[in-house]
C-alpha cells in the first residue's frame, strides 16, 4: 500500500562547502518503515543549494568549490564584452557574499528528485548527496524530506 | 487516500526575465483539493526554464539575468584558450537569441519536484518559484503540473 | 489504483556527447502497463548528467557541447581575479578529463522528475532527454527509472 511521509530536516553549516546529506537522509527513510518509494528532498533557501556527486575524494569537493567561486566572483558580474571591470552586484543588503550565493544557487539544485529501495536510497556507487552552503558564515539550513512509497 | 492530478498551464512572458508561478501554483494545488503530496513542475520548452530563487529584492533578480547574459553570450561560445574572438553560435536559425536561450536552459532547471502541505507549496520564507524566460520576444509558454498526494 | 515501478537501465555511451534517450525511456513507460503518472529518472554516476534540450537540429547539441567544454577547461580553474593561468585541477588520478567532468555534471541534472500520460513522457515537441556524457571514453552508464502513477 502506497503512503507517504514528509518531514523537516535541520542541518547546521559552518561556512561555504559541503554537508554529506546521505546518512541523515538513510536514516530518515529507515525510520520511516517505507521500503521502496520516490523521495523529493528541497532546500528552503535561496542561498545555499543541493547537488550529488563523488563522495571518495575530498579534493573533488575543493576543485567544485574553486570553479564555483571563479566562476560567480564575489566583486560583481562580468561585462558582456566579457573584458573591463566587473560590475558590482546590485543585491548587497546581506554583504558581499550573499548575491554570489543566489547566483550559485540557480546554477546548482534547489530540489532533488531520487529513488529509494531496500530502505535507502538508490545512488551509484561514488555518488553523495550534498548540501553545499555558498554563504560564508554558519547558516541553521531546512530541507523538506518527502517519501512516497510502500 | 492518494490521488493525483495532472494539467497544463499556460504563461505569456514579455521578454527575457522572470515570471513568479508561485500564486499560480498554489491556485492550482487549492483547486485540486488536495492537502499534502508532491508536485512536478515542467516547462515543456528548450528556452526558458525554471529556477527558485528570492522572491523579495527584485534586483536579485536583476543581477541573476545580468549574470546569465554575461555568461552565456549571444555573440557564441568562448574559444577554449579563453582568449580571442568568441565563435559564433552553429544553431542560428531562430535568432542569436535562440541558442543562448538553450544554454541557459541547460544550465537552469526544465523540471522541479517540490511538495505541497495545507494546500500550498512547502518553500521557504524567501522562496519563489519562477519561469525564466530566456528568448528576447514575448512567448505563449506551457508548463505541466502534476500533483500526486492525499 | 496507484503503483510503482522501479528498474535499471544501462547505456552504452562512446566518448563526450548526448544519447538521447526519450525512445527508451517511453518504451519503458509502455512496457510498465502505466497510462499517467510521476517518472524520475536518475544518473548513477558522477561524471555524466541528464539534460532536456532540443531535438530538431543537431547544432544544438554541438553548440551545448562547445559551451561547457570552453565555460569549464580541461586545464583547470580559473584564478579568482579571470586573469592569469589556470589552476590545475587537484582531482587528477583518473586521467585530466575527470575532474571537468564532474563540475559539468554539477553543473546539470543528475535526475529529472517527469511526468507521463498515454503511456508517453509528458514533453514539449522540441523537447528529448539526453544522458550528458561527460567522460572522454566509452563508458556503461546505468540509470533508475522510476514510475508512479496509474
Amino acid at each position: 500500500m502506497l503512503r507517504q511521509s514528509l518531514t523537516t530536516l535541520t542541518v547546521e553549516t559552518r561556512s561555504q562547502g559541503f554537508t554529506d546529506l546521505t546518512g541523515l537522509l538513510n536514516g530518515q527513510i529507515a525510520a520511516s518503515g517505507l521500503d521502496t518509494g520516490m523521495a523529493v528532498v528541497a532546500c528552503l533557501h535561496t542561498s545555499c543549494s543541493l547537488t550529488i556527486n563523488e563522495n571518495a575524494d575530498p579534493r573533488v569537493l575543493d576543485d567544485l568549490a574553486a570553479f564555483l567561486r571563479a566562476l560567480v566572483p564575489a566583486e560583481g558580474v562580468a561585462p558582456l564584452s566579457g573584458r573591463g571591470a566587473l560590475r558590482p552586484w546590485l543585491h548587497d543588503d546581506e554583504g558581499p557574499d550573499d548575491m554570489p550565493a543566489h547566483v550559485r544557487t540557480a546554477l546548482t539544485a534547489t530540489s532533488l528528485s531520487l529513488s529509494f529501495q531496500g530502505g535507502r536510497l538508490l545512488l551509484g556507487t561514488w555518488q553523495a548527496v550534498y548540501l553545499w552552503e555558498h554563504r560564508a558564515r554558519p547558516h541553521r539550513r531546512e530541507l523538506s524530506l518527502h517519501l512516497l512509497g510502500t
